[in-house]
């Protein structure tokens, strides 16, 4: 039997446990929102002032020199890279998911080997940035793809021939249903066409393997579960196969092999530096710094152990303690088919998170009916779980969720 | 006669002397490159720790409403509208500047009118992204467009009806030449053909009208005259009459009507806001409401009164206390020619440059010959002009640039 003494006594044996203390979090909150916004780091603040009273304010230009300003997402790649199980030098830092995905998704469509196919694939539910970005670069190519959508477990069907490149979620946003990426890459790569990954629920959640799982081109977010902050820089990774003839639609000046020579036609640099675009902000680069660094000595083996540990935890208790209030799981059941959240259906959902909000145990709602969850190992414990649980089954039980207030929608959630 | 009194007592009776005290900076140095990065304001450093430890560390994911981020780019974007003479309503912060460049000339070219015409315009002189951006589009679009380069006096002839947009940088970044804005949106309107301006150098730097001169399509940094920090993200303007029609092509979910709706078919906001794409950097455009704020309760015509009489003594300054040294200022003189910097032509620049930042007078290198001079007036003194240029007379007459640290070149300047 599941009590909170068992929780507590699984938190004490957590070999991450201490990991918590690197993140400032408010009192006696249960933050399930960490997919969404990643907590802060302890070390951000301090950093982040060093930055800017240091470097910015006391260097200024000369602190693209002197503090290496100019490396710096690379530098920060690099430091991912391990997360994604990538060599370092595939890995940068830059812009924003959405635009990474615009850079990664045209330049596959513009490898000569795919020029005349005219599929884009993508998952009807895949997160409505990537469908809308596919859309609008098929309008600025005046329509001339046909973007196909087809549900997840039709993905590996419809990666055929005529497909010219395929953007896929490898952890959806909502169910966090997880693709097998090695399978699908192998069946890409028979039909002759490209993957774009977004990994945006994937990064810092799960256990990766881009370079032997053959992944070509990928990216994702920096604001999740690596904690970089509020909009914090995207990340992309390009196969080195891919590095040379891969070409950036968005060809900035920080993308050029010489930037500071001011050329005045466009020279790709090597590698994945290519990926950039303009100058990339430097306070929020080296924030997400800071939430790449509290993977510090953790390995993603032992991330994935205890996020399987809490959401199966967390699912059992919820079966068990909330049973009769219709809360529907759709997150699938086996470890190899789901990332680090949980997604329970209920027709009031939108009610029965602000109420749950309310009462600090922070999850989030998502349209039309979802209660969603985000497991964070490194701050989130088994008692945390228990305690949003038990939380959930006062707000049920007692109906605080039907409460005036909670009708209310906000704009963002 | 000019003389360190003289200046001193400009100094004195100077308006926004005050405003200095906005800002940080180094003792004992001249800072004479807020054209490249602005220096640091005071209030940066406390707000941001605000941003990340109140915002951030505490509300979490709850922090886009009540502290309403979500509104931060309008926001941010509405205060700056005062310093281009546009609407509140018109003005909207986003990504990079390249990246807005790709929003806006893309977008431009796609509209209906000018659909057929097939003439990209940009002066030879352009900053080297805003050129790399425009290649980027056209190959991108299988190379259908030609890329015009001209010299900047000819662009005005050049505006005729082959051109499907034109990039302008109404600012030179190495000469400081100032192109009449609305002049050439005459011309262009005239040609049916629009013109991206590129303000990069001109905002905080010189008095818009982006309104009353009638410009269409403009963006630009955040970074230089507008102190939001290194990288900080870009603005864009768009004239209300084509809010409607134009089209994003970085269609992300931010420029969505609903983002949290998470439709699947992109329906773009009202307004400017439909030039968003990803999620944006919170932390960065908090610390560009800064730089926007050190502005407060100075008008754009005092602050081009102050630059131009900074300018002027500068370059005075130099003419006679350098004479004989081959410096060449290639910066017009008359006021309605040029921005607000000066650039001297000398075939050592790199290591002259090199010298004066050595000894605390900081401006900057430009390709192939040039020394470049920002001057910031709500954190430049006349007496720093004078100290400056007492610092050039010594590194010319001593020789000391020809030191052998100086030839070295790092890889940014």
């Amino acid at each position: 039997m599941i009590d909170r003494t068992h929780c507590e006594a699984l938190d004490a044996r957590d070999p991450l446990r201490s990991v918590r203390t690197r993140f400032d979090l408010p009192p006696n909150t249960v933050y399930l929102d960490g997919n969404s916004l990643g907590a802060l780091p302890t070390r951000t603040a301090a950093r982040m002032q060093q930055v800017i009273g240091e470097e910015w304010g006391q260097a200024l230009i000369r602190a693209w020199n002197q503090h290496d300003w100019i490396n710096l997402p690379q530098r920060v790649g690099g430091k991912l890279a391990r997360l994604l199980g990538a060599a370092t030098d595939d890995v940068i830092i830059a812009d924003s998911t959405s635009v990474n995905i615009f850079k990664l998704l045209a330049g596959a469509l513009a490898l000569p080997d795919v020029a005349h196919r005219r599929v884009i694939l993508a998952e009807r539910g895949n997160f409505p940035s990537d469908l809308y970005i596919a859309e609008g670069i098929n309008a600025m190519l005046n329509g001339k793809y046909t973007l196909k959508l087809v549900e997840a477990d039709r993905i590996a069907e419809a990666l055929d021939a005529n497909v010219a490149a395929a953007i896929i979620t490898q952890v959806d946003y909502c169910s966090g249903r997880l693709h097998d990426m090695a399978r699908l890459n192998v069946l890409a790569a028979k039909a002759g066409t490209r993957i774009v990954w977004d990994l945006s629920h994937s990064a810092g959640a799960i256990p990766l393997e881009l370079h032997n799982d053959g992944a070509e081109l990928a990216l994702g977010c920096g604001y999740k579960y690596l904690n970089g902050g509020p909009g914090a820089p995207a990340f992309l990774y390009l196969a080195k196969h891919l590095q040379d003839k891969f070409q950036n639609p968005l060809s900035g000046w920080f993308g050029h092999r010489a930037p500071f020579e001011f050329a005045s036609t466009y020279l790709p640099a090597k590698g994945v530096a290519k990926l950039l675009c303009g100058t990339p902000s430097v306070l929020a680069t080296a924030a997400l710094e800071c939430g790449i660094d509290t993977f510090d000595g953790v390995s993603m083996a032992q991330v994935r152990e205890k996020s399987l540990a809490l959401t199966d935890l967390f699912r059992e208790l919820v079966a068990r303690e909330c049973d009769g209030f219709n809360l529907r799981c759709i997150t699938p059941t086996a470890a190899e088919e789901r990332g680090s959240q949980l997604a329970f259906q209920h027709a009031n959902a939108y009610q029965i998170m602000q109420a749950l909000i309310d009462r600090n145990v922070i999850g989030d709602f998502r349209q039309p009916d979802l209660l969603r969850f985000g497991f964070t190992p490194l701050y989130l414990g088994f008692a945390d779980c228990w305690k949003a649980v038990a939380t959930l089954r006062e707000v049920m039980r007692s109906g605080a969720w039907q409460a005036e207030k909670y009708l209310q929608r906000n704009r963002v959630t």
